[in-house]
């Protein structure tokens, strides 16, 4: 298909961060699963409710548009779900294995802000300000949830990874 | 080998990000020459002398560990730019492509701005303070290139791409 304009790219884009959070969907209830705090366990199931969310945002708005979704594969989401899956088979104590599902968790939001900051502003310029508000919707939550990990990280996660093979 | 603290953990992470800081330093120069935007060539091209620098940053934190740099490969940098060719191979117009590449960078950045902000504060925690201070400068710089980017694409090219088809 021949990309005319930012029309075409923003359905492109779309369809990316759709597959994406498609594969998101897969991956957060292994990572809760393997987290051995609960309140990482429960960041990442609250998470995967709010990813489940934004891949009905999306449908909708492919809906409105008259496009499909699927038919795209977003590399840079496999790569980083890819590493994830490493981290949870590595060898290692399990206080190392939340701190790096952190990690993983933080890459993959901090990809999402990237992608639905991208595509909220090509939305606000094609003047489809319903669009543009639900991707905002997205990127604050996801925000939230990048944020959310930072905290648990500082407050507790990290100091028991660092002393965790004296415990 | 097993990772038994937050020691292992902040190498392995290192270790990430030098690989992907390597792959951007051979991704960045084609993203110059592809770019049409003259502002855009020099925003990457600037960028790539940075990230040498970055580069070298971590080669003198794994100096000081007395650990090897190489020996990962970041999966994710990898769909990153694999995404980033295709994009670069994509039938489109060349101001359609531009705003695709500014997307391209800013997801580069947001992965990284992750990375470093997680082994900054892993390098305060471990009490390495210089360490953190040079992935704290990394960190602002991979910040700086992402707004750069954010700026060139509103103050004119993502509208260039929006009406292309007519130019």
């Amino acid at each position: 298909m021949h990309m005319q304009d930012l029309q075409d790219l923003y359905v492109e884009e779309l369809r990316d961060l759709y597959n994406a959070e498609k594969q998101l969907v897969k991956a957060l209830p292994k990572m809760a699963k393997k987290a051995m705090h609960d309140e990482l366990k429960q960041a990442f199931t609250s998470h995967l409710e709010e990813t489940k969310g934004h891949v009905e945002r999306l449908e909708q708005i492919f809906d409105k548009l008259g496009k499909r979704a699927g038919g795209k594969t977003c590399k840079a989401m496999q790569g980083i779900v890819e590493e994830g899956k490493e981290i949870m088979e590595e060898d290692a104590e399990p206080e190392v294995i939340d701190a790096a599902l952190i990690s993983a968790g933080q890459r993959a939001e901090h990809y999402e802000i990237a992608a639905y900051g991208t595509v909220r502003t090509y939305a606000k310029l094609l003047g489809d300000e319903q669009a543009a508000q639900m991707l905002q919707s997205t990127l604050d939550e996801e925000g939230a949830a990048d944020k959310k990990l930072t905290e648990l990280a500082q407050s507790s996660i990290n100091l028991e990874a660092q002393h965790a093979q004296h415990a």
